[in-house]
């Protein structure tokens, strides 16, 4: 056993203080027709939780683990996918997902890697049919090694495109084998250090050829799964090109890729690029692009990525909102790309904080729900805009008004009526849920 | 005369240290097979220069203009007016731009105002034909007036959003009446001040439906003008809908509005949008979409709207780098939405700031064309991107290449060979020009 | 009456969905010894809540309130001041603070403003006799007037210097007539705009004379009204002198006034400054710095203060319990220094807000209490610091360790042993409370 | 030799387009009275220019130096040091700084990890003697290694504050016996990640303990080195307690340690902290705490340390005015806290970002110069605060005004004129130097 210390986590209800149980999270309850667990589709990730070690740009690696014996062996890799599904297993959630590179070591060779890759995944299929637990996605690591130091599928050099082709092609190919219900693509070096030595316009052309590739060489294989771009700002590239939601979505629009992709949103990155923690999941969801989510949080005063557990229980009442409004997350699902903080270094710490961060979100879908059942929220909302169900309003959600229709009406009509936007008393009553 | 103590600015060379000339900006000198003017288009502002006094959220206004009475008298209207043209005149720079509200007063009701409105246009038209001065553009103020409190074209109540639709209709007349060579659409309380009151989906939809509307009347009365939105993040906003020029772009795409508009770019609000000075100006540049530039800059460390004279050469080298690349600024120009500080409280500091401004702007053009001509920089780009230019590189621009014939290059090329950035080299290359 | 529609607020308990009631604010209801009135000392503030009608730089006033005319006559003035003194009792609420210049016109000369303000302080005076209210601080405005424009006590000109001297004494006289707990100093101007025409070292020296000078006075006219300087980084200038709480005590250290001066902390101008929203108030109350509390919140995605009321209970919670640790807020209160959002245009949004504000706190007050009762955080934290109780710990605290016998320490004990932070069950527990 | 294809750099004026050679750093002219050498006294770093290798968190080491074959081995400690010596030839620069463990490998213990360090001072002893290079400073390394993770003199556990003491009692010993100038104090882990379980209050006792006792041992072992304590807001902390110049400079006075410790500035860490690039050189310079200069450059839209060498010309002007002002930088000097870029990979790379940087610092020097010799900006500066310079305002700068002889002279004198900031002018001038 790698955590021998840590029991399988159980529900006790709210008033439980024992931080190795759930307070809000239980798998099985209803909640507006569904299971808290079909709401919730939590996912536990390969890099962080069973990867990091707590090293920053300051400072060394903290945390040890005694499954883990840092060597690049393949024993190795097997006991980090031990522990990771007796973690799966001890805080009974039902997916995971990983990098290429982060499950598997990187060989001297193409083939060497995919070698080892191959022998991974055959382990994986293994725990996977042993617990039930199943892929939430896979995606390549286009970044971490030397090579990507310029860009994955935005590199100047097409030596290095082609490499970076052939990671995805891989990883399209073993998520098929795994079942993985989404392929996720995160550029981290897509984007420019300088526009001095970057051409920015050959450089989209070329991350636009990467999509369609994967894309049909999905479909060429047969596989189902959904392709997902998470967006984000910077870091550890100055500008990336996906920056935000509505950045990606109108790369695609431009490129003809819309149908074929959606967003995995992670919050942390929202805020990095100057938007409140909901709003490009909030924006995804209403254009019809939200995927999946991961679940994390940054700090508004830190400018580069944390990846916390989200404690913010008002966030959280909000993601799960939007989630239930759209009816839930269909392939894709909430997924823990969050680690605990260097000096958090006993695997208890792990397990709590997944536990927090599971609880937070659980509880958030207990709120959510009850906000929208009662629906006081809902009505002021949709009485703020009952303008538009009738008449010249109704024309305008028509397509049929004009300038010309509008004017007509503005004349006859006269000085609006000022309506108060009441801000202060949807918060107010928001609070009254958190 | 409304400066009398102002002289006409002249170009008396780089050696100058009259305040009231021009070092660099020589009009009618040849760059690249152009004039300085045909290059820049310079344009003044009707707004901070002539209604701007100095106010802020903590203070009240500190300017006095003699031509102006602070009545919203017509005769105070075409005093401003006779002293916009008197500033134009001096400076010798060829266009001018303007809001509906600040031209001319706004009425008790829409038909007085544009009754007045139509008193000014005449007035205008006449100060165009007697300078030779051009109208650059001219845009609807949906942002001050109380009623447009909640937003214009995405007002919660339809009455608002035709009233919207009213003012724009007028613009899109005297515009064209005018000669004006664009329409702008900058939508100050497009966005949303808090998500819970707030039904994003539909705000967005009426924004497209008040787009297609202003593009539909313009085309219905012959006007040619070109139609641009300028981004914004952020401010009075707390988020704006137009918040950089890819989400704008994104947006023009998702609702099939790509053809028939291009953006106005403000670096000022680039920069509050968390990008480099210049990076709305290139990404638009380079995917088609740049119309028009104001050109202003803010303060990185300050989170508010600043709209300063561009004091940074090195940004304004950069701008008119990609200006020259897109063979200039056709029916746009380089509009000076700019205002003098609050405590610079004379006329001569208005005068002062405008002529740095022109001045920072014609030395980067210089600059500019200098470095495009020298073609080191050029010539170290696209010997970085040369891998595209032929073999599987080449496939992968022309859209044949897959993620099998990506694999099948790679594994032949095995590991691609390390190839530097180089940024401090290009950095140092460009410190030789600046 | 001025807000005739709105009854006396009362407590209602949890459960109340009436937005016009107290769910937490149990003004007499006893809270580790002291009453929630005795902890909150909460306070209206005359100029967001009175004078403040939704003016932006984008966009003109959208509140009417029906006792205010617009007017600068006396009658008008006093009728504001009799709306107050009707929300106060309203709210039930004990304390109020001005600017001199909020609650009473500006006239033509010095001489003639002072006149008017005596006459309304009399009028005040009268009302707090009737009322039972008291004054917790009055500020003198050194910022809205243009000849404030280059800074109050910084401005390079002596004359206005001694003008903003004038206006100090005036404040400290009224205050002291009216038994105001404090004064209050804030310098929205005292710093710079640009770096070029500044002389920075003779401007601080000017702003540490006029505190040395308001010291004097309030001690010579006997007056033990608690003085307070109230940090904020920027805005409306560029870079203000008194930055943040740790700024302002270096300041007052460094010019020797740190006997006579504490601090005011408004958290918005804190999160301004890049800090948590509780980092001023905590570091200001350990270093014995914490005098009063403008409770309002900033957003952080913002770049300017948008005084909003706080709706994070979390923060709250963490204020109250600074507040408490530190036996309550003695002199000091907190201030509602709020305003609600400029589409919050009636009179029954102004008083939403205000109660939302009261019950964030006395909630968070409530949450507090419970989590020092409880013990379990405060005691991990002291358990973390335990070897700083005994042994050579306690030298380093006593003040007789060297490095000398640190070394001699450090290499008998050999590695120190690794401990964790737990932040996250830290977080976790707070989660429990909130 | 370690980098045989690098010459020794050259002057070769202006007009040079060789990036190994010098623009504007003519080592031996004199400007003002100094040789240019005099009044930069640049300074290689060992860390970033020799240890780092282009990891960041998302990705490996791009780089390889043929001098370093990665070892902890003192052979390869040696070769990197006869690299920097190499280089600091080359270059034609004076001085180095260190950290104890990047020039000697950690041992086991600190007894071992000390017995390496004399053997590394003995080595660098003889290369100084050897070229005439002088160490600027030397510090301790209380972040990197695992123990450091709650930080050094603000641990919670009194054995790793000894430990730390251990640390920099040994470097004050052997900055002494190496003839250091200086001895640098940054405190990457001092602060706080989380207030729960921080006692503020003990940590900032702890390290100002941690200062006097260094103080102490400085004096006793009779070492003049000057003590520099360099201000970071965060990173890697969330809130650093050393966050910005006046910070420390008020952490200094409140502890009574005003007379023993400077502030070494690094302008990356003045933007992060909110202030302009030159913010905390000038303040510190005023209030006479500016001991010496990382020059580096940090992009003011990323919010962490990128550390890159200075390209802003402007800024290094700027910077040089207050450094000629203050007289030179005594004991301190310029050091090149910088790293090439990640993708920056070759040995010339690393030349030609400290080639650039120097040049840029040498044409900030040359432009200040000329800016104070011509004296137009300071006259300007100067007659602004004329007032002050006689009458009542000169009694202000005496310190015998009171609020009562401002009033007087105040109704005396009446509404004082307005005088205009004249802002633009100063920067129109200003970009005449640059």
């Amino acid at each position: 056993m790698s955590f021998p210390q840590i029991p399988k986590i159980e529900y006790k209800g709210p008033e439980s203080t024992d931080p190795l149980s759930y307070r809000f999270y239980n798998k099985s309850e209803i909640i507006m027709g569904k299971t808290m667990e079909e709401w919730c589709r939590f996912s536990l990730c390969s890099w962080h939780t069973f990867r990091g070690k707590g090293a920053d740009p300051f400072g060394f690696p903290t945390m040890k683990r005694h499954f883990d014996d840092e060597s690049d062996s393949m024993e190795n890799a097997k006991r980090r996918i031990d522990a990771m599904f007796e973690m799966l297993v001890k805080l009974d959630i039902g997916y995971y997902t990983f990098h290429d590179r982060d499950v598997s070591p990187e060989g001297s060779t193409l083939e060497e890697s995919n070698k080892m890759l191959d022998e991974i995944v055959d382990y994986l299929a293994e725990k996977q049919k042993e617990t039930g637990v199943k892929l939430l996605w896979a995606t390549q690591n286009l970044f971490s090694h030397p090579r990507y130091m310029n860009g994955g599928a935005t590199n100047p050099d097409a030596t290095t495109f082609a490499y970076a082709c052939t990671q995805a092609k891989k990883v399209i190919e073993i998520n098929h084998k795994l079942g993985g219900e989404n392929v996720v693509y995160w550029g981290g070096r897509e984007g420019y250090q300088s526009v001095l030595n970057t051409d920015v316009k050959r450089e989209m052309d070329h991350m636009a050829a990467f999509f369609r590739m994967c894309r049909d060489y999905r479909d060429k294989i047969g596989s189902t799964a959904q392709l997902l771009i998470e967006p984000k700002p910077r870091e550890p590239t100055k500008h990336q090109y996906d920056y935000d939601a509505q950045t990606v979505i109108g790369f695609l629009c431009t490129y003809g890729l819309q149908g074929d992709f959606k967003v995995n949103i992670e919050p942390n990155h929202t805020t990095l690029a100057g938007h409140d923690y909901e709003h490009d999941i909030l924006v995804a969801s209403k254009l019809g692009f939200l995927g999946s989510i991961d679940c994390n949080s940054g700090d508004p005063l830190l400018g580069w990525d944390t990846d916390m557990f989200c404690t913010d229980i008002k966030k959280t009442t909000l993601v799960m909102k939007i989630v239930i409004e759209q009816g839930g997350l269909h392939a894709g699902g909430l997924n823990f790309d969050c680690k605990v903080r260097r000096e958090s270094t006993e695997d208890r710490d792990l397990f709590i904080g997944h536990i927090g961060g599971i609880d937070n979100f659980a509880r958030g879908l207990r709120n959510a729900a009850k906000i929208i059942q009662d629906n006081v929220i809902d009505n002021m909302v949709k009485e703020r805009y009952a303008t538009f169900d009738e008449g010249f309003g109704k024309t305008v959600e028509e397509g049929t008004a004009t300038l010309e229709s509008a004017a007509a009406f503005a004349v006859k009509a006269g000085e609006p009526e000022q309506k108060s936007g009441r801000q202060e008393e949807y918060e107010m009553i928001l609070n009254r849920y958190v």
